[in-house]
């Protein structure tokens, strides 16, 4: 199945519905479990590791038929089919590298990744396109409650579910949205805006993991505590901040639009024009690149485009994929060039 | 029918005919003529300068009719149709500003076009496509061995043809040749190339004029001295002195092309896509991005181009034409945009 999809490399996260999906481009829900009574994973033998995986893929196979979750043990795939899993965010760099007994139950268009053995004996993931935590809080949930149904979670009355690293502890709960941003970076009012944030308790991060540096205005906000508020509360949370930090962003927009509109659209359709034509690109060229012809299209500069393309491109062009594709190992200047023929031919048809 | 070749903008030596097209542009051969008896058009009274631009375009009007010249006055144009004909080479900056009494005589193809009252009484240029330079001499001593067997020019047994001048005394022979030399121009050989050139006694000039800059990877070179050398002697020199050049052009392109074909590539297709998809576009950035566009076609990376198609590009991009085509005086910034919209019409059918 993992196999099928690699093809398109579309994840549901990546269709551009959802609301807001001019700023928003996708939502994502993760919930920290572990099994009352077994060590957590660094430090569980293989046959504890092998008993946790059994115990969960059980109750969610049985489960999962009527969801469509297939298990997918790390240990038999093709490193490279991980890499592209990693890189269509369905599971962690963790999962790449130590896939011991690890595994991971995906559903049909990818929308739920539930993680076994990670860092903690089950990750629970729900990725939606747009704003939609409360839906992707939801899903979670529930299958969140499946497993609750059936085994014993580790959980303090005090201090909430126990997670292998204390910033999870309490409701194990990561919600974090990401956002493309290129009006406050142009108008360069990105950094109050992520001061202001971590201010409030959120991190802020580029799109591939913790310390990430932004590439591509694209930038990922997430709840930093987990302890002391309800489930409830932080998605809240987070959702009200993410409503404003849309407006400012649909305000500098406007503001770029007022005031230097000729530039504006000559900004983004050159940036088409070269994604169009180059024979060699890098990762960051193309990440820039597809995020001024994101802004051309929401500005309504470029047509014959949608939000789907756009993010499949974020996806196409790192180096796993395009390894996969081209059905081989790919030196970095190698990577340049396939990258630029993947990015013609997805854009063949898009013409002003 | 000056008017009405404007459309297009094409002159017989924008065809990219001719030998040596992949370096050469353009050959030029220009004569300059006075006739004994009335002073240089500097010093001469309107009277006088009537009286000069009768005489010869009575001359060339009964000559005119098989050879299809028409005689045009200055003072019968539009600044902006004046403007136009400048950037197409047929006429000087010169006969832009002061246009008393001057008056120029085109052939249809506009491969001839023959300036009365500019700097000297006559100034015969004849403008062909590629490395013909012999052809292009063969057609100005044409026309002014017509002129020659009806009235007598300025000649001095010793200096010969007495110009305006001193630096065009003796042949009055000015030849050029317009040549494209990014290869030289990448690999930095370019000074020294020149350097060598002017210690010959060759002058080299960018596009437009005494002193201009090199843009667009185009150059000119031209014969300094006019005088103790037969215009055969001045031909032949230029001549095998540019087909060094050809050559030295050629292998810096094969150097390039061994050394670093994908970066070439990818360079001339950005071009092509930067041309394809601007908004707006700067003249210098236009000719920077037509150069390597011609480099990629000539090398072999571009197809569904040829050169005509480029060397009409260089026109079309010059303000005067710009304001032509849009049909009203444009600001800079206007021009930019309008530019940008010319050239993506023109490349609107090429495609990679």
């Amino acid at each position: 199945m993992v196999k099928n999809n690699i093809g398109s490399f579309l994840s549901h996260w990546m269709d551009g519905l959802g609301p807001y999906p001019e700023v928003v481009i996708s939502s994502r829900i993760r919930l920290a479990r572990n099994i009352k009574g077994l060590p957590f994973p660094y430090f569980a033998s293989d046959s504890q590791k092998q008993k946790v995986q059994q115990s969960i893929s059980e109750v969610l196979e049985n489960c999962g038929e009527s969801n469509g979750l297939s298990l997918i043990k790390m240990e038999d795939l093709d490193p490279l089919v991980k890499e592209v899993m990693m890189e269509k965010h369905l599971i962690s760099p963790l999962l790449t590298q130590d896939d011991h007994k690890c595994a991971v139950c995906l559903s049909k268009e990818e929308e739920t990744s539930i993680m076994i053995n990670e860092e903690d004996h089950l990750r629970i993931q729900s990725f939606l396109p747009g704003l939609q935590l409360e839906k992707a809080w939801e899903e979670a949930d529930y299958y969140d409650n499946i497993v609750e149904r059936n085994l014993e979670y580790s959980f303090h009355e005090r201090y909430g579910y126990l997670t292998s690293c204390p910033t999870n502890v309490g409701t194990g709960l990561r919600a974090s949205i990401m956002l493309h941003l290129p009006g406050l970076i142009i108008t360069k009012q990105l950094n109050q805006v992520l001061s202001a944030l971590s201010q409030i308790g959120l991190a802020v991060r580029g799109l591939y993991g913790e310390g990430a540096e932004v590439v591509g205005n694209l930038v990922q906000i997430s709840n930093q505590i987990t302890l002391g508020q309800s489930e409830e509360e932080i998605i809240q949370n987070l959702y009200n901040v993410t409503k404003q930090v849309i407006e400012q962003e649909n305000t500098a927009r406007q503001f770029l639009l007022n005031k230097n509109r000729e530039k504006i659209e000559d900004r983004s359709r050159r940036a088409l024009g070269v994604l169009k034509y180059a024979y060699l690109i890098s990762w960051q060229e193309a990440m820039q690149l597809i995020s001024d012809v994101r802004m051309g299209f929401e500005m309504g500069f470029i047509s014959g485009i949608d939000r789907r393309m756009l993010n499949e491109l974020l996806i196409i062009i790192r180096p796993a994929c395009l390894q996969m594709v081209a059905g081989q190992e790919l030196e970095v200047n190698e990577r340049d060039l396939e990258r630029a023929k993947q990015v013609r031919k997805k854009l063949k048809n898009v013409s002003m």
